[in-house]
C-alpha cells in the first residue's frame, strides 16, 4: 500500500486549485439547476471492479513485452488491486480468474480484508489447456463434439461457482472462445445446441443468489465463427437459461460501426442486461484503456444506463477488462475507473425534461445539444472530490508515481524474460 | 414477351455444347455418388421472387441515369417480369410495392395469368411521403412519436394486406427507414416499444394464412440508430408478435465482417427465417447483382438452407431486391436468378454424411475441402438443362439481347430525363 | 438578415453567465499557464467555408423530406448563409457548387459584399446528368471510356474555374463518381489514366494563384470500385499533376476504422493536404453534423493541424459538407461551425512542450493524459466570447428561433413537396 | 520425405478419373478457344513460397494449441517444407525468419539442396525481444524514439541480408509492429521520419540483386496507429528508398471491405509491387488458409496479375503466410499452395479480348459475366494433371494421410505442451 503521507502531501499541493475548480463548476452547475454536491455523493458511491489479470502486463500474438514488478501470483495481484483503490476509492472489487488465481479461500478472503477489498464475479477458463488437463480444448470447450470434454468445461465452471461461494463472489462470467476458423469445420446449429446444453447444466448448479453472465464477441480465437458472436446470440442464451442469466457486454467485442448503446438499451428493455466489461477498441477487441479511443461512445452507454437506473431489476455489474502493453497496468486501472466515473459524471448532468421533451417534439438539434452540452461539462474536479473526500488522491497517477511503487515492488518481485506470443 | 423463335433458335445454337457439357458434368457427379438429374430436378422447381420495382433503373442519392424503355407503371414492370421468367424459368412470382404498383386486383391479376406470374409478398412503403399524404415520415412512421402518424403507417399496411388478399399473396413485408440521426434525437427504448405497439396492430390484423417478415437493416436511411438494426432486434420483433411473424434476412443488411451463414442458422434454429432479399454487398446496402462480389458467402447461405430442408416449419421465401444502375434491370435479373440457382445447386451437391462425419471428428481440413469440392464444381450445365428441360433459353441474356427487348419497349415507352438524387 | 435588436437581446440575456463562465475558465487555464485571452483571439480569426447546397435540406436514395423556407437559388442560399456568419462570425465565405449556382458574377459578388461574405472554392459536378447535356455520365465522366464524355467534363471543370475567377475564388475541388459497380466492369488501371490525363487538362489551365483539390472516397455512387478510392490514390494524383495539386479529406469518405488524422499527418508530412470536407459519420458517407458522433477524433484531427501550424506551405482549406435531413439546416450549420472551432480550441490547448518530452521518454499514459486535458476542457465560454466580441450571437440558435427566420423566408419561399430518392 | 510407393499407389488410384475430367475439360474449354495443355503448362511453372514458421502449429494471443510432431527447428521445418513440395510441386522455396532459423549456410544450403527445396526472402524480426537482446522493442523498433535501439534494429536487418546471401536469397521482407496504443503516445510525423532514416539505412546496404519489400498493416500489434498502416504509407516508402524498394501486400492487413484488387492494380500501375502474402481473413489478420473465406477475392487479385503479366519490371513474389491453429499446417500449406494455383489458372481461362471490348462498351453485365466464366470453371483437373506430370500427388492431402508422416516425426520429434498465449 501507498503511505498516506504520500497521498496527503500530494493533495496538500493540488487542493487549492481543486477547490477553486470545484466551486467555479458549482457556481455553473447551480446555473443550470444542478447541484454539484449531489453528483459527487452519486459518482462517490460508484464503484468498478477490476480483473485480477488486468494487473499484469498483457501481449498480443506476436509478443509479450512484460515491465518491471509483475505480480506473481494472486496475492500480489491482490496488493496491486489495493493501490488501485486506495488512491481512486473507485474499485472496490476484484474479479479473480480460475485456474489462475486459485488459493484458499480463507487466504483469499483475509487478504482482501486487509487491502479493503471485496471479490465481484469469478471468471472460468477454457480457452487454453492447463498442465495436466485431460482433454483438450483445441477444437472448443462448453460445445465441444465430444461429451467428456464438455462435461469437463462444465466441471471447472462449477468448480469456478464453489471457489466463488467460498470468498462471497455472487456471479460467474462465461466467456469462451470455441467457434470454428474454417467454413464448414462446425455445423454451426449443432455447436450452439451443445452450447446451451452445457450451459445449462451450470445453471442448474447456480446458488440461488448467483448470477450468470455470459459474454458475446463477434471473433477471436475464433476466426471464421463464433458460437456466441453477438448480442442476439447472447440473448438468446439468457432466455434459454432463466431469470438468473444475464448477458455480459464488452466494449470491444462488436461489428466495425455499432451502435452498442443500442444493444445496451436493448437488454435493458428485455431484462437481460448483465454488466460490462469496460475497454476501448479501435479496430477489434483491441482492449485499450477505457475512454482512450472514443470517450463520447463511452459517454452514450452511460446516458442508457443511467436513463434506466431504478428500473426494477436493473442492476449491471461494472469491471474494466483491458491489455496493458505499454503503460504500467495500474496506472492504466486508476486512469481507467477515473473515466468509467468521468462518463457516469457527464451522464448524470443530462437534463432529462428537456432532453424527453425535445425527443417528443422531434427536436433532433437540441435533443443532440441536450446530450452534448452535459458530454463537454469537465467533471475532473466532481472525479477528484470524490476521491479526496473518501480518502483518496486529487491526482492518482502522480502520488502513485510519486510513491515509488512499482520500483519498490520491482525490487521484491523478480523480473520475468520477455515471452513470445502465440505464433512462434 | 420474347417471340418463341428466337427462344428456339438461341437454343439450337448451344444445345449441342451443353449436352457435352451436361453429360461430362453427369459422368463427373456419377463419380462422386451424385445423380445429375436428380439435382437438375430439383434446381427446377426452385424459383425466386422478381420484385417490381426491380426491373426499373436504380439510383443513389447523388444520381439516378434512366436507361430506356423504363416501365411506366405495374404493368409494363409485369411484362418486364414476364420475360425474366419466360427466359429464366426461375422467377415465377412478383413482389409488389404498395403505393407504387396500386392497381385493381382484377387487373393485376388478368395480367398476370396472361405472363404465366403469381405473386410473392407485399411490400408496404412508409419511408416515404406520398402526394396528398396527410402526415409526414420525416421523423419516422411505424415508430413516430406521434400516435397519429403510427396509425396512418399501420393503416398503410393493413391496407396493403387487403390488396394482397385480393391477388392471392401470403405475406406483408416490413421495412421501415425509421431512426435517428443524432445521439439523443430519440429515445431508443420508448421508440422501439412505440414500433412493436405498431407492429402487433397490424399482426392483430394479419390473415390467418398470412404470414409477416420485417427486415432488419443496420443504417440507411438512418445514420446513427436504426429501430430495427439487426437480427437481435428482429428476432425480438418475431418473438413478440406470434408464429406467423418471421426475419427477413437481406444480404447487404449486415455490419461489416458479420457471418451472415451463421445468422440464417441461428434464425433456422429457432423457427423464426422468413426469408431472404437476395443481392449482394461489398460496403453497406449496396444492391448489387446477387453473387457479383462473393459467391462463396452466397453458397453458404444455401448451404445452411440445404441442410435445414425439410425441418417442420421451414419454408423461407426467396426474393431478389437488387438496384440496376449500369445494366439493364432484366439482364441483371436474369442473371441473379440464375446466381440463386447456382448456389442452391452447389449446396445440394454438399456431400453431407461426409461433412458431418468431418465435423465429428474435428478434420477441419476435410470438413472445409467438403464444402469447397460441391462450390468449385461448374454447375452451369445442370441450370441451363433445367431451363432448357422447362421452355427457357439455355442463355437468357444472349437469347434476350437477340430478341432485341430492349429497343422494342425503349419504341413504347417514352424516354425519362435523368434526375438528381436525394441531395439536390 | 437577423435584425440587431433579436441578437443584442439575447446577448443581454446571457452575457453575464457567459462573463462567469469565461472568469472561471480563464483562472483555471492560467493555472496551466495559458492565457484565455489568447486562445480567443486565435479562435476569432478561425473560419470554415460553408457549401451553397448545404442550407437545403438534403436526402438518401429512399427520399428526401424537404422542409419549409426551402432556398429557391443561388440567392437566397446566400441569404442563409449570411445568416450563419452573422451569427456565428465563424463561416465568413461560401463554396458554390455548379451547375446548381450559376448566375452572372456580378450578381453574386454584390450579394456576397451585401452579406459580408466572400467566395471559397469552386465545386464542380460530373456525377450527375444535367438537362441538355450532350453526353452522359452514367458511366464515368473524368474517366470514362469515350474520350467525347471525359472532354465534356473537362470541359466543365474549366468551366467551374472561369466562373469561379470572376468572384474571387482561388480554388477548385473536384470529387467524381467514377467507379464500377461489378467486378470486371472497367479496367482498373486503365481508367485511372484516364482520370489522370483528365486531370492533367484541367490542372494545365489551373490559374497560377490557384490551387486544385481532389477528393477521394472509399464508395458511393460506385459500389464495387472507385477511381480515386483513398488517400493513397489520392496522393498520387496529387504528386502526378505538380504543387498546386492537394488533397482533400472528409471525415466520412474513409473505411470503417481508418485512423484519419494519421492520413492527414502524412498529406502534411508530404506536403499534399490541401484541406476537409468537416462531417461526422457513423457507417459511410453518413454526412452527418460535424462532431456529432466522435468528436474526440474531430480533435485528435485538429491536434494534428494545430501541430502543423507556421511549417511551410501549410494551408489548409475548411469547409463544412453534411447533409441535413432532420434538422432546420441553418441550425445544423451553425452549429458545427462551433464544432469545429471547439476542437481548434481544445488543440490550441494541448501542452505541446510537456507532450513532446512525455512521447520522447514514451510515456503514453502521460501523453495521452496530455491530449485528454486539452479534450475535455470545456471551451464553449472561449467560442461563445469570440462570437460576442465579433458582433455575433452567444448562443447563435437560440438567437435564430428567437428571430423567427425560418418562418420569415417560409412565407416568401414556395413550399417544396417530398421528393423520393433515386429508387423511385 | 514420402515415400515414392505411396505416392504412386495414391496416382494409380485417381489417375482414370483425372484423365477423364481433364479431358473432358479440355473438350469444353476447346470450345471457348482455349488450349488446357497450355494452361496446365503455365499452371505448373508456377511456385508459391513456404515460411519456414509456417509448418509449426500457430496460436492466438489467448493459447497456442501445439499438434503433434512440432519441427523442433529449422531443419525439421525444411523437411516439412520438403514433404509440401514433394506433393504439391508448388512450393519450390522457403523463406526464413531471423532470429528464429539462423544456422550455418552451408548446413542450410545442403539441406535444402538434398530436399530440392532453395530460398525466398529473409524476413527480419524486430517485433519481439530475443534473449540476451540488449534493447527493447517494447516501444518500437525502426521507428524507436532512441537512436540505439533503432540502430539495433536496423543492425538486425543488415544481418538477415548477410545470411540470406549465404544462401542464396535475393530479397528482404520487413514487417515491424511499430505504432501506438493510445492518441498521443507518438508524434505520428516524427515516428514515420524514423522509420524512413531507418529503412534508408538498411537500403543503402542492400546488395545490388536484391530486393526490399515493405508489408503494411492496417493494425496489430499496435492498436491506435502503425507506422506503416496502409498502402499509401507502404507507397511513400518504396518511393523515398528508390527502385528496388517495392511493397508487400499481406490479403488480411487491410481495413474492412476494402478492394484488395485495385491497391494491387495501383501499385502494378506505379511499379511499385513487390510481391504478396497469401492467406484468408474475414475479420482482420486473421491468417487464414488461402482461399477459405472468400475465393472470389483470391481470384479478382489474380486477374489484375494476370492481366500484367509482362509488363516491363513486373515480378512478384509470391509466399503464403498463415497461422494455422486447427489443422496439420502440412495440410493447410499444401491446400493452400493449390488455392493459389487455383486462382492462377481461373485468371489465365479469362478471355482478355472480350474483357477489354466489353469494358470500352460499359457492358457491365457482360464484362462482369466474362470474370464470373473463368471464375466458375473447375479447374481441379488441369492442377492435379501439373502435380502429376511433375511427379506430385493427384491428392496431396490423401497421399500425406496414407503415408503416415505426421504420426512417424512426431515419434521422433518430442511432445510441445500448451503454451498460454500473450495474455497471461
Amino acid at each position: 500500500m501507498i503511505e498516506q503521507t504520500v497521498i496527503d502531501a500530494g493533495n496538500e499541493d493540488r487542493v487549492a486549485a481543486l477547490r477553486a475548480d470545484y466551486d467555479a463548476l458549482g457556481a455553473h452547475l447551480d446555473r443550470r439547476g444542478i447541484s454539484i454536491d449531489a453528483i459527487r455523493d452519486k459518482v462517490a458511491t460508484y464503484g468498478v471492479a477490476v480483473p485480477s489479470w488486468g494487473v499484469g502486463t498483457g501481449g498480443t500474438r506476436f509478443a509479450r513485452f512484460p515491465g518491471t514488478g509483475e505480480p506473481r501470483g494472486i496475492f500480489d495481484k491482490l496488493d496491486d488491486c489495493g493501490v488501485i483503490q486506495q488512491l481512486t476509492r473507485a474499485t472496490p472489487t476484484v474479479s479473480l480468474h480460475i485456474p489462475w488465481d486459485k488459493a484458499p479461500a480463507a487466504d483469499l478472503k483475509a487478504k482482501a480484508d486487509e487491502l479493503g477489498l471485496g471479490f465481484d464475479a469469478m471468471n472460468s477458463n477454457t480457452f487454453q489447456d492447463q498442465p495436466d488437463q485431460p482433454l483438450s480444448y483445441r477444437y472448443g470447450s462448453l460445445s465441444h463434439t465430444d461429451k467428456a470434454t464438455r462435461q469437463q468445461a462444465i466441471e471447472h465452471n462449477l468448480e469456478c461457482i464453489e471457489i466463488g461461494q467460498g470468498i462471497g463472489s455472487k456471479a460467474l462470467t462465461i466467456w469462451i472462445g470455441d467457434g470454428s476458423n474454417f467454413p464448414g469445420q462446425t455445423d454451426l446449429t449443432a455447436q450452439f445446441e451443445r452450447y446451451l446444453d452445457s450451459a445449462k447444466a451450470i445453471y442448474a448448479q447456480l446458488p440461488d443468489d448467483w448470477r450468470l453472465f455470459t459474454e458475446h464477441k463477434m471473433y477471436e480465437p475464433a476466426f471464421y465463427s463464433t458460437v456466441v458472436q453477438d448480442w442476439g446470440t447472447n440473448y438468446l442464451i439468457a432466455k434459454e437459461l432463466g431469470d438468473r442469466a444475464h448477458c455480459l457486454v464488452d466494449l470491444g467485442h462488436h461489428a466495425p460501426n455499432t451502435n452498442i448503446e443500442m444493444i445496451v438499451a436493448r437488454l435493458i428493455q428485455f431484462g437481460k442486461l448483465g454488466g460490462f466489461h469496460f475497454n476501448d477498441s479501435k479496430y477489434g477487441d483491441d482492449d485499450l484503456d477505457t475512454g482512450s479511443i472514443d470517450p463520447f461512445r463511452l459517454f452514450l452507454v452511460f446516458n442508457e444506463l443511467v436513463a434506466a437506473e431504478g428500473k426494477p431489476g436493473f442492476d449491471p455489474a461494472h469491471m474494466l477488462d483491458q491489455s496493458h502493453n505499454v503503460t504500467d497496468p495500474i496506472e492504466s486501472l486508476m486512469s481507467s475507473a477515473n473515466e468509467v466515473r468521468r462518463a457516469y459524471a457527464q451522464a448524470l448532468l443530462v437534463d432529462r425534461t428537456a432532453l424527453a421533451g425535445f425527443q417528443q417534439d422531434n427536436d433532433a438539434m437540441m435533443a443532440a445539444g441536450t446530450l452534448k452540452q452535459a458530454f463537454r461539462t469537465d467533471v475532473e474536479p466532481i472525479l477528484a472530490m470524490a476521491r479526496l473526500d473518501n480518502g483518496g488522491a486529487i491526482d492518482p497517477i502522480a502520488t502513485y508515481r510519486a510513491a515509488g511503487y512499482r520500483a519498490k515492488v520491482s525490487a521484491e518481485r523478480p523480473a520475468v524474460s520477455g515471452a513470445g506470443g502465440g505464433i512462434v
